[in-house]
Formats: structure tokens, sequence, C-alpha cells
């Protein structure tokens, strides 16, 4: 983890003589303490890391945690654990590690303001720096560690996906589906869904944040399924479309112009390209067609220790891609009250273009299919 | 909601003209958002609520969530509904809404500091007041609508412990149970696990806080299950003790003194006693035993929105519990590298002493009992 300080620290300036990474309760816990320090599991409430330049970090936790950060500090030489059984003692550490005139940066994004204040007073005479953005920049290109267990993350959630066909059948509900959905994940070695599950039949398929609920499957149905493993912290984010009973011929056609608004921004796709580019090349396809309209959100997001890792691809982001991001790639088209269709995948930009990392069929799939 | 934003101003002082509650991206929403606008799904991500002293409140958020919010605004005629595509406009409502030198009260316990620093640059004018423990207060008691979504948790949750028993068969894993387990609270109602479930086999079940592995069940093996339900945003809570294969007579004997001492919390809990006193006289039967000092964490801790829901059962805390607040009593032994015992309900308090919000039996079960 050495190397994600330094390059954190690389990005500051004035450059600080700590960082300071603060847990609150949950669900208040900063993802960023993960990213320093790569422990599998635990919840690290009221924890606090705090960073130096070199790399070096030293953790201040819990007993009840002690177990647990030991075994992951272990494999870590630059990590050092302090207890802390109190609030009290934390504050102490504190003082002790950090000199009361320091420059200290904080992650603004993750920090409770409550917390903030806590560390206000325990070190009074300190500057403050926000480091959310160095942080969130460093975040965005992910390492081979990263990268595998996002791909890890990937494969369980289209292992799922490609099970969808064979569950459906008259009556299903959409919460029943979305449990089926997270229960497969987890057999399948997720630690839990990375998020609340969407499945929308019929009319709810065309609203694009639709919750599930009683509604029982119909033939005729249009279909969608959004939902994402968790591996060792990171996530996956899948969405695939489908349809029981005959697919209705309209929704074929919106099908094909989904998948090739996904193609077009796919092409495009390699270190360089500005996300509003790739949101664009997605737009026009749908703009072209009869649905003119109908594709009311972005094209994607990062994806890692956070679902909605902190970049954007929409129309307004002119910042290019680079080598090591893992990002969505998700267009959508809704026709209000009869259905909708969206095709979404996670992918790595790789030196001369992307690779999948979520590998289910892109077909409009169906029970017959 | 109404009563509840007044039941949050009366407790501030100097009086705010306003509260705002404000969320970020996920993970960092405000678990308070929800207690003031009662809407069953939906993320609210970068949305923000306004409320007054007389009760009303206009909640600013996206297109992406403005049908799940009219259709919960439509049942509370104090809540007004303003869509705000884009941050500039919420900040241009915001400055509509709140006059610039206003006295606002904010939830410094759930804001991120970079929202607090996004609002204190939209009303520069404004004087802040820290609402955190006003609304952690107001939130403890709860009302009837509220103990009724966790009763219905605590019988999901129930319901589900019930046929832990029937599920253990040798070679399972922690992991797969805990998915298991999941997976029938789903099916049961629930909109998923309230926090991650913890499951310990053999000696995992000495570590309170222990993450389920691929460690299979064998026989001689104590066993802790502790997981919970979601319903309508509330939550339960509950461990369970069970056994695999003929139960280990000490591991009988802890489990009786465990029960004993939860018995002895329970016995005390009624409107007025102290929270560190109901600690103690479960510590008392813990201490009296062999097993002295093997009980290593606090009784318990309010819960509603939150698992943990801001008040503590520890030695420390002096305060009394009232009528209608909802806890946790989960004493629990641990002997290192054989296993543990915890036993956890979910109870309200009532005028005369407490009702049980979760039900499974707490005997220690085996497949054979």
């Amino acid at each position: 983890m050495r190397e994600r300080v330094r390059s954190i620290f690389r990005r500051l300036s004035p450059s600080p003589e700590a960082l300071i990474v603060s847990n609150s309760e949950g669900p208040h816990i900063d993802t960023s303490f993960f990213y320093l320090f790569d422990v599998p599991s635990g919840s690290f409430e009221g924890s606090a890391i705090i960073a130096r330049s070199d790399g070096s970090l030293t953790l201040l936790t819990s007993p009840l945690e002690a177990e647990t950060a030991r075994q992951a500090a272990a494999k870590d030489p630059s990590v050092e654990v302090q207890l802390c059984p109190r609030m009290e003692d934390q504050i102490r550490e504190l003082r002790r590690l950090v000199d009361s005139k320091a420059r200290v940066a904080l992650n603004y994004r993750e920090l409770t303001h409550e917390a903030f204040g806590a560390l206000a007073e325990a070190l009074p005479a300190a500057t403050w720096l926000d480091a959310s953005d160095a942080i969130q920049r460093t975040r965005r290109v992910k390492d081979a560690s990263e990268i595998a267990r996002i791909e890890k993350a990937g494969a369980i959630v289209s292992t799922v996906a490609t099970e969808i066909p064979s569950l459906l059948r008259a009556g299903l509900t959409e919460s029943q589906l979305a449990g089926e959905l997270e229960y497969r994940m987890t057999q399948n070695g997720s630690a839990g869904r990375s998020f609340a599950t969407i499945v929308g039949f019929g009319p709810h398929s065309a609203e694009p944040h639709f919750t599930p609920g009683k509604l029982g499957l119909k033939s005729g149905d249009s279909i969608v399924c959004d939902f994402g493993a968790l591996y060792h912290r990171y996530i996956s984010d899948l969405t695939r479309p489908f349809h029981f009973g005959p697919s209705d011929p309209e929704m074929r056609r919106v099908h094909a112009t989904v998948a090739e608004a996904q193609s077009a921004a796919l092409q495009l796709l390699r270190p360089g390209v500005r996300a509003c580019d790739l949101h664009q090349a997605a737009q026009d396809v749908v703009d072209r067609s009869p649905w003119k309209g109908l594709f009311t959100h972005r094209l994607g997001h990062s994806i890692g220790l956070a679902v909605h890792d902190g970049f954007s691809l929409n129309p307004e982001t002119t910042e290019p891609l680079e080598t090591g991001e893992t990002v969505t790639i998700e267009p959508g088209i809704y026709i209000p009250g009869k259905g909708g269709v969206r095709i979404e995948d996670d992918v790595v930009v790789t030196d001369h273009g992307y690779r999948f990392l979520t590998t289910a069929s892109r077909e409009y799939l169906g029970p017959d299919s």
C-alpha cells in the first residue's frame, strides 16, 4: 500500500506532514480507509489511519478489530497497529504521532463534519488540507490486485446473470427474483450485494432506479436486472434485459439500439478518450433512432471500492480516461408505461483499448432463447 | 412527520430558522433523511431536506427520484418536492428558501465535511448549529409506526433463526450458511440484510465480530449466527448460538450463564432504569461464573433506521431508558480458541417493562434438539 500513499501525497500541494482518514459509525465509513489498509473484512467503525509521505501508516483501532487488523498488518511492513480502547486513547495517540502545528490532509468527501470537529479539537494548531480530489484521482487508476478483485466480482455477477432465463416463471415477483440473484451471488463467492438489486418487470423496467416489489411476472413483460457482487471489498455492477414469453417487436428493436449504443462507446474506448465523447457516441445512436431523448442518464461511472467510485462518464466530463481505470458502460432506453432496456458492463481501460470484466451474454434473452 | 420535525426543533437552542439534512453519494447518506421523509425506497444520493419549525419541509431531489418522491410526498401534506437536476439548481433553491443570515441547524454526525463546505459556500452569512444530539435524542424514542416496522423486521429474522437447526450439516461452510440466512430473510419479506451477517463455527464463534469464511462445520462445533433484516428502512438484529453434533458440556453451561445474564438485564428493564445498570446486571452474572471477564463488549445498543442507532448500553451510560426506545440486549461469553455464546434480542421499552420484538427460541439448539 506504500505506493498508494505516496501517490496521494504527490498530488497534494503544499505537501502535508500527514494524511488522516477517520471512520465514524456505519454507514459513515471512509471507503479510502480500505484503499490504504488492505484488510478483507471488519467494519473498523471509529478507527483512524495516520499516513505519512514515506508511505508508512499507523492504524488506530479498537480491541474488537485487533485480530483482523494484526493479520492484515502482518502482510504489510508499512503498517503499524495501535489499539485504542476508548476515544481518549485515540486522541492521545493522534497528539503523540502528529506534530501539533502540522499541515494535515483529510478526505473531506468521506469524513463527517462531526469527526472533523473532533480532529480540530484534538489538534487545535494544525492546518487542514482537503485531500478528496487527490485521493479520488489516485483511486481512479487501479493496480493489478484491484483489477483482479473487480474481475472476480464481475465473474460472479456474470455467472448469476447467465442463470436468469432459467429462473423466470409466471407469477415470480420482482422481490423474489432479486433475492434469488443475491443468494446465487453469495453461493458463488460474493461477500454480499454491492448495492440494492434492481429488478423491474413490464412498465417498471422503464424506471432506471426502480425498487423491486410484489409485481408478478407475466407473458410479454420486458425485464431489467441490475445487480452486483462484492469481492474483497471491490464491486461489480451489471445490467441485463430479458423478456418473458414472446418478445415484443418494438422492445427487440429497442434492445438492438441499446446494444449498438454500447458498441459505439466501446469502439472509442482507449486511453486519452474524453468521457463526454464516449457518452455522446452512445447518445447519438439513441438520438438517431425512433427513441430519441429516451436515454435519460449518464453513460457510466468508475467502479472500485465504491459503486460510484468518484468519476462520472457524462456529457460534461471532459477529462480523458487512462490505462487501468475501471468503469461501467451502460446506455439504456426507457419508454414510459411500456418498458426499458439497459445493457451495462464493467470494463478496464488497457493500453490499446479495453477489456470486459463482465462476460454474460448481451443478447435479449428469455426462458426459451 | 411534522411531529418529528417539531420535536427536533424543541430540543434546539437557540432556535434555528431551518434544519438542513444533506446526502452525499453512497454510503454517505444521512439516515435521518428517512426519519424526516418517509419514503420506502430510493437512495436519494445528493438530495437535501429543508425543514422548518412548523414541521413543514421541502425536499430537493433529482429527476431520477421524482416518481418515488412524489408518491411518498402525496401521503404527507407537510412535504413539498422540488426537482433539482443539477447541483446549481439545489444551491439556487437553498438560497431562495433559507434566509441568507439565518441560523441553520445541521446533522454534523452524518453530514460530510465536504457537504458542509458546500453549504457554507451557498449560505456564507448563515450561522450554523449542530443538531446531532437533538436528532439522535428524538430518534431514540420510536413512534407506533416505527415500532411496527422493527417488529416486522424482528419477525422476519426470528422466522429464519428458527430454521437454522434444520440447515446444519457436516461440511457446510460459514459463508454458505450466511448466504442461506440472507436469502431466507429476503424470501420472508426483508429488503436485504441490515448488516454483514456473522456466522462463526468452533473457535471462530469466540470472536464477536467474526466474518464468515470457508471453514466447514464439524461435529462438536459451537456456532454463533448474528444477522438482521431490513423492513421499510428499519432493522432487526438477532444472535443465536447453536451446536452441531453432541453439545460440549462446558458450552452448555456457558449458554446457561449467558441466558441468565440476559434475563438479569431484562428483569430490570423498564422506563427510568439506567443503561449502565442493565449492563452491570448482565456482567455480574458472568463475573460470578467460571468465565469471569469473558463478556468483552457492551450489553447492547439502540436500533432503528441504523443498526447502531446512536445510544449505547455500556458501563459508562448513566442515561435512563424511556418508553418507546428499541434496543438490543446481547450478553456473550467468549472462550478464546474454543468457542463463544451470544444471545441477542431486540426489545421495546413499555410503560411497565418491555416487550420482545424478536421471538426465536433462546435455547441452545442443534439439529437433533
